[in-house]
C-alpha cells in the first residue's frame, strides 16, 4: 500500500487518524508483528540468563552516504554495541523523529533499509515510536535504536579485564566512515570514492570467541576513533596503551583526506571496525579469525602497567624512529553528526 | 562537579574529550554504573521468563510545563508503556539529542529530573547515548527512553483478549496533560492553572492484577486520547466500543479550554491515565482498586460484538438522550508535540 501523502505532516505525529495511517501503510508492512496487532510494549521470551541492553541515537548528515544510510547505520550501530559485550542481538526498537515536510519516499527508503539491515543481522524490530517536529526544528530523520542481546559465553569482556602485556588489535583499516561522510558533505568541496566501512560485527565477534580466544575487551571505533577508544579503555583499566604508529592500517585515501583537511586519522570514525584486546599468546589466533573478514586486521599495540604519573598519558604513540609521544584525543568539534 | 561549559557545544557530541567531559561531569554522577565504568552495552541478569520491551521518543514543547518536564515525561512514558502489558519496569535506556547552544543548567535540571523519576519507579537508567545537532536543527532536547520490563502475571493483556460484554473503565478524569501543555505555550494566549496528569501507572496496574481482576486490555491514553485508544482497540479486537458521553470524567477547566480552543476533550492527551477493559463482573472490583489512586476513575462504556458493516464505526458515543453517534478520531494536526 503506497502511503497516502507525499510528505510527512505534523499530524502524522499527532496520535490520530494520520498517525494510524503512517503505521498501517508504511511501518506495519515493514515490521509487522506475528499477529498484526500493535501494543504499547512488545513481549518476548527471555532469550537467556544474561542480557545486554544498549541505545544509540543517529543524526548522521547526509542521510544517504557512500556505503550506507541512516537506517543501516542505526541497525548495525546498535547491533555492534551489543557485539562489544559478545552478545547476540535478539530484539531491536525503532524510535524516529521526523521533520515536517520530509519526503515520504525518502522515509520509505530508510524504513526498507532498516528492515533489510535487521534481516541481515537476524534480529527483528519488535517495538517502535514515531514523532514529528515542525519544519526547522529537526533535520529530516533522527533515529534511535535500542537493542536487547543475549550473552552466551563465559568471558568477562570489559575494560576492567584488560591486563598489562595484552595485545591490542584492530579488525581492519581505519577511518573510512569518517572520510566517506565528509566527502558526502558537498559544502566541503572535497571528493573521494571511498565507501564507509559500515558493517555488523557480531558474527566476527562470535567467531573470535568460538575459536577460543580469551577476549578481554572489545570496542567499536565509532565517534572519536582509535584515539578516543584507546584513551577510554586505558583510563578505565588503569593501564597504558602503547600504539605502533606504523602498524595502524590506513587506506591511502584516508591518509590523503586527513592531510588535506588537517584531521587526525586516528580520531576518524569507523562503523564496522573494532579494537580487540586479548592476551599476547592469543593474538595470532585472533588475527587469523579477524582476517577471514578483513585482511587488514593487525596488531597495533600493547598494554602496559602504569605508575600514577604515567596515567596522565593513557595512550602513547611510538613512531618509526622509536620515539614515544602522547596520543591526542580531539575535542571532537571537527566531526559533528558523523553517526 | 559543575560542568565546564555554560552551553552545549557541537563538540560535546563529537566523541572526543568534550564528550567524555559531559559524561563524567553530568551523566555519570546521575546514573553511575556500580563499577563506574561505561561500556558499549549494559549487562543485566534476565529478570524473568517473559520480558516486555518498549521505546518512546519525546519532543514535548515546552520542555517544562505545569506538573512535569520532558525528563519525568520520558521516564513515566516508557514505564507506562511497559505497565500496559502488566510488566514491572526493570531497566531504562536514555538517548538524548541536544541542540547546540542549549543551556547546560537546563540540561542538568532535566537529567536530575530523569534520575528522580527513575528512582520513584524503582528502575535504573543503565545505558545511554548523547548526540548534538547544530543550532536550528533540533529544539533544545529530544529524549528517547526504551525500557525492559518483566511480566510476572499469567494474564493475556492484549486487544485480542477483549470480549463483547466487557466493561470499559478509565483510571481518572481526562485531558489534563493536553490542556496543561497548550496553556504553557504562551503563543496561544490561553491560561490555565491545571497541571498535567503525568504519573507512573505501574503500581496501579500491579494492584489491579494482584486483586484478582481479570484484566483483558490496558492502554495509556496519550496522543489521541480516549478517542484514538478506543478506536485502535475496537478495530484490533474486531469489536465495537460504546462510550457513555455523560460518564466520561472531565475537569471543568478541561471542558472550558476545549470549548475555547475548539478541541475535542476525548482526543486530548493524558500521561497518567489509562483505559482498563475487563469482564463486567470484575468492573466494581477494578474501580475500587483504581479509586485508591484517583477517585474520578469510573466506567465509561461497554464492548459489543459487531457485524462487518458496524466495524466501519468502531467507537460510538451515546449522549444523555440515548442517541448514538460515531466517535471522531482527530487527524491529529491540532496537537503537535504534546509528548
Amino acid at each position: 500500500m503506497a502511503p497516502s501523502h507525499d510528505t510527512v505532516l505534523l499530524a502524522h505525529g499527532g496520535g490520530g487518524r494520520l498517525s494510524q495511517q503512517l503505521i498501517e501503510e508504511l511501518l506495519l508492512p515493514a515490521f509487522a508483528p506475528a499477529d498484526g496487532v500493535l501494543h504499547d510494549a512488545a513481549l518476548l521470551n527471555s532469550p537467556g540468563q544474561t542480557l545486554a541492553f544498549t541505545t544509540d541515537s543517529f543524526v548522521v548528515k547526509p542521510l544517504f552516504f557512500p556505503g550506507g544510510d541512516i537506517g543501516r547505520l542505526a541497525v548495525f550501530g546498535s547491533v555492534n554495541d551489543l557485539a562489544m559485550t559478545g552478545a547476540r542481538p535478539v530484539a531491536l526498537s525503532l524510535g524516529m523523529i521526523l521533520e515536517e515536510g520530509l519526503a515520504m519516499s525518502l522515509l520509505e527508503r530508510v524504513v526498507h533499509s532498516i528492515r533489510a539491515a535487521a534481516d541481515a543481522c537476524g534480529v527483528a524490530v519488535i517495538t517502535g515510536d514515531t514523532k514529528v517536529v515542525e519544519r526547522g526544528k529537526g533535520d529530516g530523520i533522527f533515529i534511535n535504536t535500542s537493542a536487547i542481546g543475549v550473552v552466551e559465553h563465559a568471558l568477562k569482556i570489559h575494560p576492567s579485564a584488560v591486563q598489562p602485556g595484552d595485545a591490542v588489535l584492530v579488525s581492519g583499516d581505519l577511518g573510512r566512515h569518517g572520510v566517506a561522510i565528509l566527502a558526502a558533505r558537498e559544502e566541503l568541496g572535497f571528493r573521494s570514492t571511498l565507501e564507509s566501512d559500515l558493517a555488523p560485527l557480531h558474527t566476527t565477534v562470535n567467531e573470535l570467541i568460538s575459536s577460543g580466544v580469551e577476549v578481554h575487551c572489545l570496542r567499536d571505533l565509532t565517534r572519536g576513533g582509535l584515539a578516543s577508544a584507546s584513551d577510554e579503555i586505558a583510563r578505565s583499566a588503569g593501564c597504558q596503551i602503547e600504539l605502533e604508529e606504523a602498524a595502524i592500517p590506513l587506506h591511502s585515501s584516508v591518509n590523503g583526506a586527513c592531510d588535506l583537511l588537517g584531521l587526525d586519522p586516528l580520531s576518524m570514525a569507523n562503523e564496522g571496525r573494532m579494537l580487540v584486546i586479548c592476551p599476547e599468546v592469543h593474538a595470532a589466533k585472533a588475527l587469523e579469525q579477524l582476517r577471514h573478514h578483513n585482511p587488514a586486521a593487525c596488531k597495533v599495540g600493547t598494554v602496559h602497567s602504569t605508575t600514577t604519573s604515567e596515567q596522565q598519558q593513557p595512550v602513547l604513540l611510538r613512531n618509526t624512529l622509536g620515539v614515544l609521544r602522547p596520543c591526542d584525543v580531539s575535542r571532537g568539534e571537527l566531526l559533528p553528526r558523523i553517526c
